[in-house]
Order: C-alpha cells, then sequence, then structure tokens
C-alpha cells in the first residue's frame, strides 16, 4: 500500500496511531497536520507540544509510559528555574529544551514554524512530513467554571479539571493553513482524523479556515477513529468535555461533530452497538479494536483504517 | 573594616577574588562592576559569562575546578542541541542555562540588563551588588592573526590560540555606564581592579564613557591587584595578549595600563624586583602573596588589599 495519507493529529493518540501507521504505508508517504492551538510561550520559548509528541515519538524517543516528551528525560534545567520564576509547572526537560531553544531560535529569525518544524524533523530523522496546521497563531482558550483559562493552563496547570462551557480559538479566523496543507487534503489517497479529542485537538485544526472545506472537497475517503471508547476517553478530558459543551461522551456524538466530511467512522468493538446511529449520519461504520496497548495493535488499527479507505 | 568597596570585576579571577573579599568586608557593602563586553547572544539566549562567573562563585555553586560554570552541572539540553545546530561549542549547562533563558526573557521583556540582574543575584542569594559596565551592548572584538573573532569565538572556540594583533569594544563608545556604577565609584571607600585580563576583562569596563574618569576624580583609593605574576598569567590569555599587543607581559605593563587612576599596585612577592618600576609610575606598591589556591589565600589577598587602601 503506497497510497499517500494525509492525518489530521493532536497529540498523544494521534501519534501512538501514526506509529502504527508508518509500519502500515511507508512513512515518506504520511503527512501529518499537527494542531498548534496548544501551543505556548513560556520563559519566551515557543513551545509546540502536539507537533512535538508527535515528531518525538514518530522519532523513536518518546517516553512510553508518560506519552509526552523524551525517554530518559531530565529536568535540571527546569528545577534551577524554580529559583527565578513561578511559571515553573509546565515540565521542560532538559533534552525538551533544546527543541525549543532552537525552534524560538529560528521562529525569532523569521523563519515560518512549518519551515522551523521541516528542520526539527529532519533533524530528529523523521520520514513523515509534519506541518502545523497554520503558520499563524492561533490559541486554545477555554471558558472554564473558574474563568478563561489558555489550553496548557487548564490541561497542565489546572490538570483539565475544571468544567469547559466554551471553547475559543483565539486567531483562528485571521489564520491560514499552513504552506502544504491544502494539497495534502486535497491529493491525497486517504484522509485520517487521528484518535484526538475532537474538541481540543482536532477542533483548533478544523477552524483554520480553509481546511474544513478542503476536507468535504477532498475526492479521497475522509476517516476518523474514535478516540472515545465505551463512553470514556481513551486518554484525556475529551468525553468531560463533549458532556459540558452539550454533545454527549460518545462514539456517535464524535461522528456528529464530523458529520459534513467524514465518510467512514472506526467504532471500538465496544460500541458496536452504535453502529446503526452513526450510519445514520451518512457514513460508513468500520468496528474493530480500537485500543493500541502495544505495536501489533497499533499496526493492525492502521492496516484496519486503510483497508476501509480503500475498499 | 566595614568600608564600601567597589571592584571592577572580570571574570574567574576577579570571582577568587571576591570570594575572599566578601570575607573580610561585608558582602553587602560590596559592589561588583561587572565586564559584559564578552557577552554573547547563542541559540537566541543572552550569554553573560562574566556575571555569572561573579554570580556563581558569590553564591557558592560555581564549579571549584573549571571556574566557569555551575558545579555538578549536566549537559543533556546542549547534547540535544548538537542534532539541531553545527554552534554547540559554548558549552551550556542544564542548570546554567535557566539563568540564560530567565535572563533572555526578561530582557526580551524590556527590562534592561541592570534589572535583569538584580533578580539573578537575588534569586540566588547574593548579599553583594552585581552591576553590569552598561545596559548598552558592548561587544569584544578580536583582531587576530585568522582574522575578527568576536570574544568567545577567540576564547572558546579557537581557545585563546590566534595571535592578537588589536581589540576593538564596540559599541562602547555609544554606551553609558549602567545606573549605580559612576556613584558606587565616587562614593566607595575603595575601589579595586580585580586580578583580571587589563586588555579584555578590564578593558572594556574602562572603554565605557564616564568609568574611567570616575576612576581619576574618585577620592577613594584605587587599588589593582596584578593579574601577571612572574610573567605568566595566573590564567588565560593575558600574558601572550599584552605582549602580542606590544605592552609587554609584566605586572608593571599591567600597571602601566592604570597609570592615570592607579594608586596602588598589588604586585605578587616573585614580582619584587619590579617595586621600583611600579612605584616610578606614580603609584604606591604593596608586595604579598598574590596566588588564590585555597580560600586562606584568597582572604589573606583580600585583606592586604583592603589594608593597603585604608592607609
Amino acid at each position: 500500500m503506497a497510497l499517500s495519507v494525509a492525518v489530521l493529529a493532536g497529540g498523544v493518540g494521534a501519534a501512538r496511531f501514526l506509529e502504527g501507521l508508518v509500519r502500515v504505508v511507508p512513512a515518506e508517504n504520511v503527512t501529518v497536520i499537527g494542531n498548534t492551538g496548544d501551543d505556548l510561550e513560556l520563559h519566551g520559548l515557543a513551545i509546540c507540544p502536539d507537533l512535538d509528541t508527535v515528531t518525538y515519538t514518530l522519532a523513536g524517543l518518546s517516553d512510553p509510559e508518560r506519552g509526552w516528551g523524551l525517554a530518559n528525560e531530565s529536568f535540571h534545567a527546569l528545577d534551577a528555574l524554580r529559583k527565578f520564576s513561578e511559571d515553573t509547572w509546565f515540565q521542560l526537560g532538559d533534552r525538551d529544551l533544546a527543541t525549543h531553544i532552537f525552534r524560538s531560535s529560528l521562529l525569532r529569525s523569521g523563519f515560518p514554524l512549518s519551515e522551523v518544524t521541516v528542520r526539527v524533523t529532519r533533524a530528529l530523522g523523521i520520514a513523515s512530513k509534519l506541518l502545523p496546521m497554520s503558520d499563524n497563531t492561533v490559541r486554545t482558550w477555554l471558558d472554564t467554571e473558574i474563568g478563561q483559562l489558555d489550553f496548557q493552563t487548564y490541561f497542565v496547570k489546572t490538570r483539565a479539571e475544571p468544567e469547559v462551557r466554551g471553547v475559543e480559538f483565539v486567531g483562528a479566523n485571521e489564520a491560514s493553513p499552513a504552506p502544504g496543507v491544502l494539497d495534502a487534503i486535497m491529493q491525497a489517497d486517504a484522509v485520517i482524523i487521528a484518535p484526538s479529542n475532537p474538541i481540543i485537538s482536532v477542533g483548533p485544526i478544523l477552524a483554520v479556515p480553509g481546511i474544513r472545506d478542503a476536507l468535504r472537497e477532498t475526492s479521497a475517503p475522509v476517516v476518523a477513529v474514535s478516540p472515545i471508547v465505551g463512553g470514556q476517553a481513551v486518554k484525556g478530558p475529551a468525553a468531560a468535555m463533549m458532556t459540558s459543551l452539550g454533545h454527549g461522551a460518545s462514539a456517535t456524538a464524535v461522528a456528529g461533530l464530523y458529520e459534513d466530511f467524514l465518510n467512514i467512522f472506526v467504532l471500538d468493538e465496544v460500541d458496536a452497538d452504535s453502529e446503526a446511529a452513526v450510519e445514520e449520519l451518512g457514513m460508513r461504520v468500520v468496528v474493530c479494536p480500537t485500543m493500541m496497548t502495544g505495536m501489533p495493535e497499533k499496526e493492525a488499527l492502521a492496516r484496519v483504517v486503510m483497508e476501509a479507505a480503500a475498499s
């Protein structure tokens, strides 16, 4: 299967799916369109958590336990930083810092994020192409029961505990897709929405004008893997957020959010009874095991997705 | 001796002297005027090697073997940076990076270096006041046999090996002393020129308009400790540089460079035979052991200097 594949990706869930995908499709045929709504500037450093999670995972450098950050990481710089700053709630590993320092330096020199990302991924030996959704700044803000929070404050500092009442992608309306993003979607043989939080991981990507239209217009089949299994998020606050925002915490609700462009929805076996409801949204359903507990499971899921797209 | 003391300081030699001085004079009575001609920007980080050497040493955090950097330091971030950049010849420790990240962030927010330095030294618990010679950018460039080199390229990358034919302090003419520098010199009970390289450590400080005049005008005695002992630099390239620039590598030549403002010159015992020559320059000479091999020696030297200033 030497098909060209475009993947809309958030962080950890997407990265795990991609690990399997690049074992089923040649890695160089995969273009990942990454969420940058989670990005933050801290201590003057430009940090792109989702892009880096994908990068480190595809480079085989990620910490397998945590999912984020690098394996065998140390935090000496962060410890030293505590003497200077209160803003040390965001975990910055020593090796991880090198990425942020390099990226920040290039951005400040005027390079767009897409070009910086090419350099980072190339330096780490990644064969797939990773594109930020946009070179413009888009920031996810959450309207929560304790007030407006930027994404990382919500996600890391308050551990995603406050109830979310609304989500805003600040800057999205004025943003353009990064160079290559629309082409990747339009020219792909298959487009995959990774099993990421539909609200805050895929949502920011879809909010960049032009991307959702491209998903509707591409002749490639668009396949999504449900990040909600048995009413629970595989990881993170997706289920609680879907509920508090009134969508309901179900795989069917996720499919509903993608209804206007999705052709195929991959449901976990435990949600087999939702098949009819999802089909009523006008899309095909594939039921299979979706829990990516190990590499065989990741690879098997990717194979099912690619086969569904090809049929 | 609760005298107020101002010290013009370079890096390692000055820091060692200061360690002794703050054991003889209350640390809070000491104002250090630090060289920033060695500063560099690398990977977008503002690095102030001499200020940091003084800071880390006075904080008791410096590496006792190397003289620069922090004790028990690791270099994981730098190792990771090697994947991205060729510019990894400057040793940036993980803990040290925290200082540069914090400083760079504040500078970018608009704080002047003097204010940033207050915050850094306060965070590390230093009782003495450390002032950069200027809040303006001054950069030491060396005209060498292999071309024009900025200070750190010369000092670190080429290990101070190329013969130096000229020295320029770019930006010095347009620079102003940082707030407090002139007052510290004018209001001190004693001014000390630390045993630092007169060309490239003390030289940049003296090149900032107003500082040399203040040294000439202050009613405080100005005392220098020779960094050249027996025709050799105690540390670094001072002797070779003095020779190639035509000054000659001797304690007497150092005294000659400070002739217009110096009242007392502290000579090492091995240079006792230079006493007359230095006195002919119109200054008093004190001969004593100046090699700061341990804390007792550092303290003894500081005591001699303070006693000379008081008499």
